[in-house]
């Protein structure tokens, strides 16, 4: 596998998983503190996605231990659909290995959260993962095993018959870790979580004691996301050949119209006209060059529709604006979404809060909380593509001249979160979102003037009651003394002038 | 490969190339801007480090055509090694394949970049990436090859014989791209691989027609660099395995002298004390909780000396400071270097340049140039980890107290740069570079201070001078009056004066 050339160094190649091993900082464990974080993070993402599979209201406990000064053991037990045996070697043990790839909205990414947790775990203390899971039709296995980092396979060490309370995984991993440097942000991810995951219960133990509990804010579960055929703007020719590959004898037309979303009968006659290619023909005969062609017509084809968003999980006004508000102290909120639209054929929403109340720092450009696919982002926002957009944004424009206690609240969906870095903390910049996120905090800005507003009117409006109030009182009392008697009262007469005034 | 489950998606694997074709964001190409540019910066960077292992002083031209609106064609040809033939498909056709991994510095991280600009230009073209190249054993040749990404294996479309002028490597790959938006980046890219590459001539051409030449601004080749023994603190578990498999039949005290630097034999029966295992016994027949204790002991024992910096090519003094002095006006400069030291068990220095000059922005926190490994960095500052120790510096402290045209030059040289993404563009968080990183920072304020000191001290001087050759006029001028003759020349008094006053 290797070899020496004269003045280089050895040609190899090597495994993902040897990949992540070296280069474990980009995966979210580049120090000891991340170490912790991270871990609970793939661990929480996991087992979120598993009790949305399982169509259960999710109770989600992480529990950490710090025996030892610098080994924390990080457990995470869920009650979703559990793993089935055949996968669970590979689902936690091998790189790149994965039940997430599908065009749908998950927390979690391809194949690499958990594995990753359970390498940094076994290189800084030499534990194996533990994982116990049960299915609804099996009765339970409790699992040790390491992974072959050089080759990539899992080892199982040890498999016992083991039953749980019922359908679930509890995953443990050992970690050299820092857990104090670590607690403040897993205290505030599980809080955010609780905000993007409003159904879910979480928990957090330290040593046995319970240290903290977030929602659950509703019983509703979101709404079940189905897996959508791609738009054609994403057929790039790698995509396209695959698709072609698999539809080998299917004519041009009934390939495009039954393989793409948004492709009807009458786009499809456009479409045809635009491509320029014989509807009739096989598209497995279809040469490199034609295939070229038509990859390039359907990416710069301009007559399709937005994609659907029936793959896409976003929270909603309702949702949205009542788990901000029970989680933090909101005197005014605002909602504002949109799309689906798409960047590079992956549709996405984005849907955002502006809210105003005590806990936020005062600041004269809102504070602002990151959600990708009901996940909290709480590192690396400078270089987040929504930071740098609301520090764009003129706020003083919007009547925020001095420092207010205000927020913003972001959440892209999509079936593909262009994160920065495999370590999932901040988005790419993307020009499709630039170009949604953008008239985004515009709409919220201009939903914080209007409060503003409001604020300042009713200001403007207690003076001129109280002005009011001071006139109906004289007048009334010159009547009164006129015809020798007391004075009415005129309160009731101003607070039903100002009523009708109040919404005008 | 793939099963459906119940509740779920499918469980399958990927390859390395399908990851960072579905995540070509983390490794630098995000948008049409950034693929430009990472394209050029990853075969430049090829090219240099075949350039140093052949001992030429480096020749790197960079040719970029943009003939249709949206497609950018990128070559960069070099005076290097070449590469062998047996090895040219899966260098540029297979990712996590490559020749990158030594104990010692090089530009180039393992096996991703220049085939990842190969994957998107495949993937937006469906162009086969071009190679020629031809090594001093061999009269060359030119290779067209594509990816084939779901099974990670390259492609060979077309081989010929064609010979160069000489030993080298020109890469062309063909991707969808605006040259527009990237152009200043790649300039400035450039301009900055002439500061910490200085003994390369740089040439772009756009169009056909020379836009920029950089360098070279010595003739002096870098020393070459010699792969090292691993440090004992690199010992995790993984490594110290995978050590103990290649060394099977060595004791324990043998194993250890001969595998690791900075053992010597004062240095191991320290350590063998402190490790508590029979010296004696063969390293093969440790059982697995031996070798991890092992490894525990060789991460925690303090007696080590600092890693050697054999390994490593930093610029030293006099070369850093001329190249920015060749690049920028500066009018005053200073160097700082720390290390050799380790993270994690890889040896690493950072050394920086100060400089005052017209070029930089005005400021009261000093502009920021970042190098790794000879490597500008210029995306993605606000999260590097330099960048973030540079604002922590209280530099009104140093007299930066209005804004002034001050920058520092800092450079990372390591066998392991902790790049925080795969596209190598800002420095992980690791605390033992922090804890270089800010002495750093201090000294090289601290020289500013003394420049400023100097300036205010010159001042003063000025005025003293001015005094004191008045007053030593008068007096000469009442002598000359007393003896009624002309008063003598008295201004090389002065100044004879304050020579001797000035370094004191």
């Amino acid at each position: 596998m290797s070899q020496r050339i004269s003045g280089g160094d050895a040609f190899t190649s090597i495994s993902p998983a040897e990949f992540f091993y070296r280069n474990r900082q980009m995966a979210g464990f580049g120090n000891s503190t991340l170490a912790v974080y991270s871990t609970v993070r793939e661990l929480v993402e996991n087992s979120l996605d598993a009790c949305d599979d399982s169509g259960r209201l999710p109770v989600v406990t992480v529990d950490i231990t710090t025996k030892e000064s610098d080994v924390v053991s990080v457990t995470v037990s869920d009650n979703g659909t559990g793993v089935p045996y055949e996968h669970v070697a590979e689902a936690f043990g091998k790189v790149l290995f994965g039940n997430k790839y599908s065009a749908r909205q998950r927390r979690g990414t391809f194949g690499l959260g958990a594995t990753m947790a359970a390498l940094y775990g076994q290189v800084t203390t030499d534990c194996p993962l533990e994982v116990h899971t049960q299915t609804e039709q099996s009765t339970g296995k409790a699992y040790r095993l390491f992974i072959d980092i050089e080759h990539n396979i899992p080892v199982v060490d040890t498999v016992a018959d083991l039953s749980r309370d019922g359908p679930g995984t509890s995953v443990t991993v050992h970690l050299k870790g820092d857990f104090k440097r670590a607690q403040d942000r897993v205290l505030e991810y599980l809080r955010m979580t609780s905000v993007t995951s409003p159904h879910a219960r979480v928990l957090l133990r330290v040593n046995a004691v319970t240290q903290a509990e977030f929602g659950r804010w509703t019983d509703t579960l979101p709404k079940r996301t189905t897996a959508s055929k791609p738009h054609p703007r994403a057929a790039d020719v790698e995509m396209l050949k695959r698709m072609i590959a698999d539809n080998n004898e299917k004519r041009l037309k009934d390939f495009l119209t039954s393989s793409f979303q948004q492709i009807g009968d009458r786009t499809v006659s456009k479409l045809l006209k635009y491509v320029f290619l014989d509807p009739r023909k096989n598209v497995g005969s279809f040469t490199r060059e034609e295939v070229s062609h038509l990859s390039a017509a359907l990416r710069s084809f301009d007559g399709f529709d937005r994609p659907e968003g029936d793959c896409l999980s976003p929270l909603g006004r309702e949702v949205f604006m009542a788990s901000v508000g029970a989680t933090f102290e909101v005197s005014f909120s605002a909602y504002s979404k949109r799309g689906p639209s798409d960047w590079d054929g992956n549709p996405f929403i984005i849907e955002g809060v502006l809210a105003i109340g005590t806990g936020f720092p005062p600041s004269e450009v809102p504070a602002l909380y990151r959600f990708a696919n009901r996940v909290p982002l709480l590192y690396d926002s400078s270089e987040d593509v929504f930071m740098k957009l609301l520090k764009k944004i003129d706020w003083a424009r919007y009547g925020l001249t001095v420092p207010r206690s205000v927020s913003v609240f972001v959440h892209l969906c999509s079936t593909r979160v262009p994160y920065r870095a495999a370590g999932k903390q901040s988005i790419a910049p993307i020009h499709e979102i630039e170009a949604e996120a953008l008239p985004l905090f515009r709409e919220l800005g201009r939903a914080f003037a209007k409060s503003a507003e409001r604020v300042a009117r009713s200001a403007h409006d207690i003076k001129k009651l109280r002005e009011f109030a001071k006139s109906f009182g004289m007048v009334a009392g010159f009547g009164a003394a006129l015809a020798e008697s007391e004075p009415p009262p005129t309160d009731h007469l101003v607070a039903s002038l100002f009523e009708v005034n109040d919404d005008a």
